[in-house]
């Protein structure tokens, strides 16, 4: 499991095979096991597979090529219907979409976070035909690994804890 | 590893055995294997051992008899002044807490995220003498269980999925 955590990599480069349906739920079923403030589960989710979609979704991003490239994307939401705390409201969004790139790994796939994608989340939301009170908070492109692991550059943690006490 | 995020549960109540501090460390460093924005890396952390501070930490929020009963705490901070996006670095300190949740239980240990101290988050960081850019997140407290897990309620997936596209 540390193992999981550690060798975690944003894979970008996708081999074209399908991904199962169930696959993409189990990945989503891992992400709402995250702890949410008053166990409110502020998530929401859509799935991308159709070309169509897909390619419209790339438009919106400077990282197009990876999700045209990738056979599913998940976009990750928060509903401010559902919201009770601004702050750990975002956090409980970032433990999901957390569990869910860890699954992703874990299960043999490779997955990457996509948040530059947030500039157009108005058009994004347009697109995906969300709620009012969905906003956008990432999208996950995923599928079957095509290219290694980057090396993963992590500050010593003696550069991060301020004090003991 | 599916297992252990799906079996994660808050756990409240500890045995007083003290936890070693290469365990704390490598709880922290697990956090620090999540994603961040341009990797930005924007967490801190204070590992709050002593009676003392301990106590005084606990003085801050409604839940102190969590804190008084833990052996340890780990406050987690945003460092404002690595941050880039306000909201990518909240969803990247989500993250992070979320690998210290699961390390900690995959290491058999039990931990809890308290939020409602961010109630008092000033005071929290003027306890803790942060230095001025750091904004408290979240204290994780941490120990070995005494409790049983309770149930972990979660809505069905199709309540969180909007569409397939």
């Amino acid at each position: 499991m540390l193992d999981i955590i550690k060798t975690r990599r944003s894979i970008r480069k996708f081999k074209p095979e399908k991904i199962e349906d169930s696959t993409i739920e189990k990945i989503i079923e891992m992400g709402t096991w995250a702890p949410s403030g008053l166990n409110n589960q502020p998530w929401r989710f859509v799935i991308v597979k159709g070309k169509e979609t897909k390619d419209k979704l790339a438009q919106q991003t400077k990282y197009s090529h990876i999700i045209e490239n990738a056979p599913v994307c998940v976009a990750v939401f928060l509903d401010n219907a559902a919201s009770y705390d601004r702050v750990k409201d975002i956090q409980a969004i970032g433990a999901c979409l957390q569990n869910m790139l860890l699954a992703i790994h874990a299960m043999g796939l490779g997955g990457v976070w996509l948040g530059e994608i947030l500039k157009r989340r108005k058009e994004v939301e347009k697109l995906l035909g969300v709620p009012e009170p969905c906003e956008l908070m990432a999208v996950i492109a995923l599928g079957k690994p095509a290219e290694e692991k980057g090396e993963g550059r992590r500050k010593p943690i003696e550069q991060v804890i301020l004090s003991r006490r």
